[in-house]
């Protein structure tokens, strides 16, 4: 019986191609992999779907799109048309969803309210292709410490009135601990969320963090208490399958092996 | 006539003890200091509150206080006794606040819920203290990355709602342009704060931050709009001064004067 658990594949990008890292994750007995855009360029959409197909796993979700204020109003288009393709992408590789991200200020704005604006009007626009792709958008609240450079949208309850504004149909939330864990309106926000849970990702938060993105945790290794959020999650109505997903040089120096066997233990210690 | 602008002393205490600081700011026009604890005891209580009372100068805050939790439930009451000891220097040094933070997790906690508890506990014992000897708690959330290791309490809006139900009283709050600028209810909980605002700090948000601590910028070096933040505060009634702290490893190598001017420069030019 395969683990409960996804592995992003942005936790092994240094180690392994696809194809490399879609076999591994099979062979420690993951029951799904999610892929980046990169990776998936790289190898080729048909092959990564056939690839993902052949090896049994779920595609869990597709990463990232949103972003959509983030080089400025004069490329928000692009961004839109971008964001398309990806939707395109993610229903020929069968993904669950697409991970959505705020996305930072344009080069050279203070102007944060207005880049959330954009998000929303950004969102607004791909949504009806999504729904007719059948590709669920999972919307995820990056840390405050990214709101500048990469997730102006920081906090669930933020996400969450984007999606009522928005009506919610073809919208998710992904939770994902490395993000929220510190929010005082933790429980009440996943609570609220509910049946929009549609991705619950994993990952410590060390103590000292030595650099804001590349020096996030292996579950256990830093101060998330993870039996306390899953029981928040399963309270919303939401039991499906967690990904890890670690940003860390430390594990990106680590042979692709071990840091496989290192999450798929910790899983089942720490976070279960 | 003087700037409306105050100088957190850790801004300069790479370069300067407290006597020499406190006659920098003068001489660079600054109407008010705040020095931390470190550097009080470092040149003494009766001759701190000599130097200030000497210079003509307020002492806009005394830093800084809270942080009950930090060392765990057995160490609550010794931090709650050396709390108030700090409500006795500050009204000696005549500070007009002490600036209050949440503190991080006690070594090996996961138990962010039980450190805001503790956070509430202590500060409730420390309140009357505090009102009879007129020294203002001045709550002040930090930035989410520090909820860890510094201040569990992250957002005006949890800070309010713990200033609500401890009465108010003798409890102001510190609005720090740094902790507070990401925040989506930036806006509505500055609003909320109202009259309580007894402090607007400000120092700016760089991209990239190299340190998590000691990378904070000079204000116009970063993506802060201390002009909106201005005016949501002025809005809730508070046109008081403002005061710098940067954290900063540059700045921190530079000249004092270099760096006194040149927050002066700024704040006359960036946030007024």
């Amino acid at each position: 019986m395969p683990l409960n658990l996804s592995l992003n594949l942005a936790t092994v990008r240094m180690q392994w191609k696809l194809p490399q890292a879609v076999e591994a994750a099979a062979r420690h007995g993951f029951a799904g992999v999610a892929p980046w855009r990169e990776m998936v360029q790289e190898t080729g959409i048909a092959q990564t779907a056939r690839i993902c197909l052949d090896s049994g796993l779920r595609v869990t979700g597709y990463c990232r799109g949103g972003l959509f204020g983030a080089d400025g109003r004069e490329n928000l288009k692009a961004a839109i048309d971008d964001n398309k393709r990806m939707i395109d992408e993610a229903a020929a590789i069968a993904a669950e969803c697409i991970v959505v991200i705020g996305g930072g200020l344009p080069p050279g704005s203070r102007d944060l309210p207005a880049a959330r604006a954009m998000f929303v009007e950004g969102l607004a626009a791909v949504l009806p292709h999504a729904r007719d792709c059948g590709v669920m958008l999972a919307l995820e609240p990056m840390h405050p410490m990214y709101a500048a450079d990469r997730g102006c949208i920081t906090t669930l309850r933020e996400m969450l009135d984007i999606a009522d504004t928005l009506g919610n149909d073809g919208l998710g939330i992904a939770v994902d601990t490395y993000h929220v864990w510190w929010d005082p309106e933790l429980r009440v926000q996943i609570d609220r969320a509910g049946k929009r849970i549609v991705a619950h990702h994993i990952c410590d938060w060390l103590v000292p963090t030595k650099h804001m993105l590349t020096d996030r945790g292996m579950m256990g290794d830093g101060v998330i208490d993870f039996p306390a959020i899953r029981r928040m999650v399963e309270a919303a109505g939401y039991s499906g399958i967690q990904e890890v997903e670690i940003f860390s040089d430390y594990w990106w120096g680590r042979p692709g092996d071990e840091v496989l066997a290192t999450a798929v233990e910790r899983f089942k210690t720490v976070c279960t």
